[in-house]
């Protein structure tokens, strides 16, 4: 027969668990992967050998932040016009919300950052889970 | 050797080919797909249902047409706060530039125009090749 502090124990270790379960919930998903979709439009006195600056070092961030276990950029070819002069689109894929984190501060993220700041007149980022 | 008849057909022949050889590269890419990426922010008189029978619609278009060799969706989860309200993301993948105007004009996307456009508030859609 149990005791009142086995009970007890067992009832905070069990809601502990319980807890540890719901965040590990929370940042990954099997069989899923999250992506990370970011799209530029460039200020129009941005010369393109500066805007190719910008794609060089984007490009060069799998091979520094192992994060990043998917990678895929283009330039807008669309003939709809409905790209509201977005011309760049950088699709980055992450194992879970761990992953993203992770590449959001690295070193080697923050130095990309810093590049493309003053170089982008618009930004847009959307994450969302997809099959793997 | 070559009549001057002979030399003008092979001349004329040999031109033709050239212009169909460079329509086909604008075309395709060997080794290369067609991302076409759709994002809308709805309308905020929208009711749940009503943007979920759009995402419906849409998600249901891979098995109408062809053309689509690969699909996939999601709603944004990015906590950077630069989404600009687009909260829906759709990426379709084509063989070529034929595979996308195929689908463009396929009456099963056409419904789906139908069905999408007085719900969107906006859209973006931007299209780039990338490596398969």
């Amino acid at each position: 027969m149990r005791t009142l502090t086995t009970t007890i124990l067992a009832t905070v270790v069990g809601f502990g668990l319980a807890a540890l379960n719901a965040t590990a919930r929370a940042e990954e998903k099997p069989g899923m992967v999250l992506k990370h979709i970011v799209m530029y439009k460039f200020k129009d006195d941005q010369k393109p050998e500066q805007v190719q600056e910008v794609v060089d070092t984007f490009a060069g961030l799998p091979g520094k932040i192992d994060a990043i276990i998917g990678f895929e950029h283009g330039t807008n070819v669309s003939k709809e016009g409905k790209s509201e002069g977005f011309t760049h689109l950088f699709a980055v894929t992450f194992r879970d919300e761990a992953g993203l984190a992770a590449y959001l501060v690295h070193p080697a993220h923050l130095h990309y950052v810093s590049v493309v700041k003053d170089r982008r007149e618009k930004v847009i980022v959307l994450d969302y889970w997809t099959k793997e």
